[in-house]
């Protein structure tokens, strides 16, 4: 598997469990792992599944536009680089958003070291 | 200077160049830095020298709305994640764009080795 499908399957993976059960993303984290969403900062799978669980809203879908993806320099470290569309329910505009990951090779499986996400405001 | 400072030192630094003098830029790559442009990869100070003083257009203004930043697990390593806008000579319409950086500590000082950048269309 190429850098850049490895992106892009880590990518699908990881939108299609955020809209579909959300607290399932715990498991792509690690203790020493980092969210900052909007600004404000979490660290370890325990408090960003608090956060991704407890945002104010049940359903949501988000479209992807693009993704971008660069070898970070740690022993198969990725950085991924996405932007698209997430649409909440209940809320008739689609909003626009950027994240990067940066995925480091666990013992079993990738997981997420960095992340870190903005809406893009018009 | 905490990692947050330095971020916020580095993206002034940075987008002041950009806006006032691009083809300086080149001297915070290095040969293995990466830059993926609005998809399009580039590898080196000189190739990504050649995009940046390529671009069409003279004269432009960033103006920076968030910056986020986090360790990236590599010694000294800081991600960088930049949302603005991008005013362009002869447009009337400003430009969203994201961008994300892995800084990495050299000999004298910081350099960039990851750069993605994307325009967030409307």
């Amino acid at each position: 598997m190429t850098g850049e499908e490895l992106a892009k399957a880590f990518v699908d993976h990881y939108y299609k469990t955020f809209d579909a059960n959300r607290a399932l993303l715990a498991n792509l984290y690690q203790d020493h792992s980092m969210l900052t969403f909007e600004g404000n900062q979490f660290r370890g799978a325990q408090a960003i599944h608090e956060k991704l669980t407890g945002l104010p809203f049940q359903q949501c879908r988000h479209v992807i536009s693009t993704v971008d993806c660069q070898p970070s320099g740690m022993p198969d470290g990725m950085i991924v680089f996405v932007s698209g569309t997430l649409q909440v329910e209940g809320e008739q505009h689609v909003l626009k958003f950027s994240q990067m990951f940066h995925l480091l090779k666990g013992p079993t499986s990738f997981y997420v070291f960095n992340d870190i996400f903005r809406l893009n405001y018009a």
